[in-house]
């Protein structure tokens, strides 16, 4: 018995523990979140048009995130010669939204209360998909926050109005974001090939403020001046759509596409933005875990996670 | 140019060609059938309650069933020493239902037209899925047709009322139908385990008429006397969930449920009952592809409902 | 925001929520186990002599459980009319062993530290392995308890002494535990095959009181007659490697052994072994998810678990 | 009833149908092709000297083309700001090739039918494979069509002249185009490490009017100079192995190559050509589905396909 | 340096080493075998009608018998108490025949002769295929050998004369084996199911010398009784389709059919023939690794294989 | 039989034959080597933090390395103008090193054993892993060799000196190499994002030697500058962690890190070094099949390796 290793404290292995979000606190009283950051899972994926899946995003990424899990003394990064995400930052786990199957109306609903506890209590909101129609409650949640600029890092440009009756798929998220008054305009950057938005919908995109940058088109500018494009002063809600990355990385999605970003086109895009803004949410959908046996889509929707929460504290002070 | 094969006729390998059911062929226009036997897809998986999937079921399920495609001279069976499915058998493909994403009402209605059109034309309704709520709108489209008797072969009972609003998911199907006063009884065979229904659905079927067998007590029992369980004269409409079988041959599918039926057991059953009863439609459920990368699942689909269908025509004369 | 499920408490599907084992309460700080029984994850896989990957078993086991989820109202069983594990059963998340990556020793002692910490609270162990070696050290836990009777189901006697100086691999357990003073007997079921146990392993596992039954041998007494090859009165600890069942349903493991098991084989005796004996401790071991795609050797593991554990407390009054 | 989506025609999402290349009309009589692209496949793969399984590629390709079938709309690029594949493009699937297992002789006369009814009906002949012997048919059907310049986009150079009695593997084909007289030259593009073309290859290569270059050299010249290397006027045919990729996003092919292609060097390249060229015919093979569970080689193949049969009528003035 | 574990000779695990066949010589020069048993690769597959990759299996195969290897000490089993392949017996691989592709009939003669090299060395030729055409180039082998008879296990009759030219495709080997003078009769077991073979193939083969029976049939007859059926005194030849098999334990196969053999009904099967005649060469076909991530087809067929050997040899008398 | 291939030698297609590395002769007798390269496999994985599966890297890799297999006439490289590895390259396999389960200390000496008859015998040694931890005991065997530099090529740093006790594990070798005398510095490249190695690490790593630099870094140095870091004249050892690159084309590993190098990141490097310095060992490490069932990562690493020996001995002037 003498030999066991708790005298010191746990080795704490990635792969030993249960898989919250980064190995953080549960919290299941959405009363009671007291933390800088908070996970909610959002495992809803009927609103898909090719595979389905989604619904595993939120537990594959978690435990991906196990990965990345380095406890309280933070994580050092020897290119910037920093501690990210030191032990002053709180983050704790929600775990997920409740899920109705059938019912879009009710399984939305009940994401938008995940998202609104969060900002009641001051904690930065961080919704894992399921897919991009989740966006459609996180965003119902700000209209008691302030107006919001949206950076949409995406394959598609999601922004059919209507088709067949449907309002609430995952093509339709960016629109009904831009119907909201205290959305200001929206950055839609990585937008690529034939989807299910028509010229008419990149049409109406533009009317309704929205400056769209395939990936190309992005590399161009490059991540500062494509950071720049996003209005000074605007506080930035960002959502991320896996399949913004080229499949050779996030192959594990409902519709890929490729031609994608690389995954420093999106870090350092991230990095730029969380700089010189306020990010007040974030999503990250659209991981299906089932379609990459290898677990590489996953780690780098935790990898990226992880990192953007880093810059992001660390432009807030935390250091 | 001399060497090619067409002067003989094609070879028509099962790996060549567009995979319709069984190779046969695609009927577009509804209003044209003209078939002993119409396949019809449903690719819907809204309602399910673990893994989606299933809605990749039907095109799966149609290239299985290419490796069983041996054209009009039918299929000789040594054990039986008889031929199933002469040419004489007209089997077609009307293609799949239309699926609308988000909403499931209209996507069932959707399937019900199209059972309807394939019962118009006096054919045989095989629908393929799709989750076991398709089920509910084929059960929907016999209104008009008479009284049946349904067999289920399942691991679950699917007999949940209403749960949270939901009344049209994959757990539902069998409550909706033993609601029909032309649904005189249900046969439900296979049902084992703990599932979604609680014990009141039990009871509550039982009380509706059901007469409810796990694999245990039909294996022995034996098909025969398992299949003379069925009321003597009976209509009898067939919905087969794929996840009746073992995980073994069917790990394919959404709620997998260890201690499931093999192969046989399913098979002699449908064939003595095919030889006492009209079966008047067939749905066969919850093949999601994906989760079975050694393809076993859809080929045991396709095996099952050609030799099921052999079966039936069989009965019917067709030798 | 009328619409949302919350106000009628939670649906919970199985793919929604934390993955803790049936979705019970972790609990860190084990000085504060409050239950009648405590899971504990031992992932732990350099003991493995052909695949590791049994130390993503405890996550993979935890996930599949929740399929099988279905919260206070326990789980009814409609072949024995009876619902298993009612919410008077208080059930608890130990979480995981601490693992020290090439220290077997250490290792091993932190996963004693927890089945102690069980068994000081009074709660039944359940040990999610890892390899067959961590049954060392749970059976170590064990030596102020009083004496046991070992229940082995698996296709390996893992009764090798020492090889090459290996004496904690997990081809040695049972000769750890036949050396035991407190272990009185063992009952080794689903034995066969070659493996790294020769003759002499079987002969000196009968001097040391083994009782040895291959599968075809099990199969011929049946569960009955097997349970009672068990001393009566005997407090039983059961340790159960899923390559005892057939790779046909248990391929995600490290050294599949076919002809094993079939689910009704092993449910049967353990549900006799139930009604029979005091079960003072249970392992399962040897789940290696990255070698089963479609997931069903997870969820085997967890459906026999969750049935064994109903057997027990079902036994035990609590119904 | 009233609530069925047939009124306003069907959604059609991509996941509903049948799997022919873009959802297009199956003509499976050869005489009556009236179209402008005619796709054939052409699943033979006894010509491979790795992995087997390109055989399944016409099927796969097929399917995931279905993720980009939009309709008689087109399929709107915003940064081309173009509509491509009007509805006045006509596009027909002629299915697949007969093959006869074991005869390659006779397999590919079976090609060559095809490609010469496609030609003979007027229609662009787009050959999904197969491995990339069947290239050697498709040349071999276009010996009364005029001059022809090949554009070969691959890893492997394929100029064996013959091994151990081999001259029609897929290792042989463009040695085998460049003997016929009506095939002017061939531009190489891809082509890197060792393969089974020794250097005396490269030299009949050259000597025989190949100019060949590396995936390095291809980047350092830029889409615009490399596709001016294809001299002036030529008519082109294309043949794409789908290998020219870097295994990131084509690994299901039968002999990967690392250090290939990304998405936008071969799409750069095809836009160019496209521009400059008549594109007389186009084949894409060694797309093999079964060596890439996540789809994305598939899903690649048929980007590529729609997108380059855009560019090419886009040239032709549909628009 | 003191600590390394050579002194004591290796350990030997497993997954360590050159993966020859249980890990015994490779003689690469077939003129200086000196063995009882000479294990031949075959990676022949373009006779097959479904999907290719048995080409792969003499590389699967023999990594799956490094499991089941444990050197010259033998295997011992308990429930026959007996140890098999001591090591008095001599076992080699021979590596594989030369496979050229597009070219059967080169591919088949290689193939020819290295049986007829263990033949000539007085070795039992054990081949691993390949699909089911090699068994025709084994067959000729035996020219000179005297009188056999062949013993099928198989899912398929494979009794095909000629379709399309094609006479040793997989679907042929049993007509070209009845065809030869020396070959006495055929005992066919497992046949079930729709086939290549029409109801003229089972006429034929019955006309020829052919006791044809289906899984049912064989398991309802019992090990021992099907073993009698084979003639007194006959010299057998043992060809096995893994296909023959259950997909649930070898869904890694080319043409895989439901209703198969489990473990044990083989392998009895194998005992009382090895038991009661002569076996004077084996061939195991169709194992198609690719189709099967979790491994479990592979270990079936080493672990059959090396039980048949074993119980050949133990008859021989080697204990 | 006058048509089978022999008389004119073998076409040994890449997949025909034992799997040695690059089907070169393997040599049991590890004092009768006789060679310019002597490959050795180090099947070690119980040193990894997240997922294990290394042990059968170096069967995957020589598998992997008979795709690049072509014998005695070297390759061509038309970049280069080049043919690699002529025939007067000796190259032989040791098989693998005696791996000890739970015995790390006795696994890495039997390792350390093999690369010093590599050494005596005056071969390059070429290891083959396993985790990274298998680096340990290649640096222990150069003791008597000369100063050394080592190239690391890797995600991480490595540079744990001790945690919970644990100086071998996969997170330690580069500190354990640092603390040799004959070790006189380390260039590590591609070290990237969080990992085990905290602040301190780094500032030991720079104290004791190090130059680090990270992906972008590298790049923005190119593979001339880079290599030119290597002090002038240094003989240099290269230590490659498939994880070095982008888990886009080496997704089987056990901790996969985005933001990797692509192909030509690190051949163009190992090509500058080779011209530059004396290469006196080499391992590479990590590689874990089962994490990628498409093959490519393997692949990868073969297809560097031969390239990197090719490098290498063209410059020794073998060409």
């Amino acid at each position: 018995m003498s030999t066991h290793g708790y005298e010191s404290g746990r080795l704490n292995l990635p792969f030993v523990g249960i898989a919250t979000f980064a190995k953080r606190r549960y919290i299941e009283d959405w009363t009671e979140i007291e933390a800088d950051i908070a996970i909610l899972g959002a495992p809803f994926d009927f609103g898909t048009q090719w595979r389905a899946g989604a619904r595993f995003g939120p537990r594959a990424v978690r435990e991906a995130s196990t990965l990345f899990a380095f406890g309280h003394a933070g994580a050092y990064d020897h290119e910037d010669d920093c501690t990210y995400l030191p032990g002053s930052v709180r983050m704790i786990d929600m775990g997920d939204a409740d899920i109705v199957h059938t019912d879009t109306v009710t399984s939305h609903a009940n994401i938008e209360v995940g998202v609104r506890a969060a900002l009641a209590a001051g904690a930065l909101p961080v919704v894992i998909g399921g897919d991009h129609s989740v966006n459609i409650p996180c965003i119902n949640a700000f209209d008691d926050q302030g107006d919001i600029h949206i950076l949409q890092i995406d394959a598609h440009l999601d922004f059919v109005d209507e088709r067949h009756g449907v309002r609430f798929g995952h093509g339709n998220p960016m629109r009904r974001a831009a119907e909201k008054p205290y959305v200001t305009g929206l950055t839609q950057v990585g937008i690529r090939n034939v989807s299910s938005t028509a010229k008419e919908g990149y049409d109406d995109a533009r009317a309704m403020g929205a400056d769209i940058l395939s990936v190309r088109q992005a590399r161009a500018l490059g991540p500062t001046a494509l950071a720049e494009r996003l209005p000074a002063g605007a506080r930035v809600y960002v959502t991320l759509d896996i399949d913004a990355f080229c499949p050779s990385i996030a192959p594990g999605t409902g519709t890929p596409s490729h031609g994608g970003f690389l995954y420093y086109d999106v870090l350092e895009l991230l990095q730029q933005v969380a700089r010189r803004h306020e990010i007040v949410g974030i999503d990250l959908v659209e991981v299906s875990p089932d379609h990459d046996p290898s677990g590489s889509t996953a780690i780098l929707a935790a990898q990226v996670l992880l990192n953007f929460l880093g810059f992001i504290f660390h432009a807030r002070g935390f250091r």
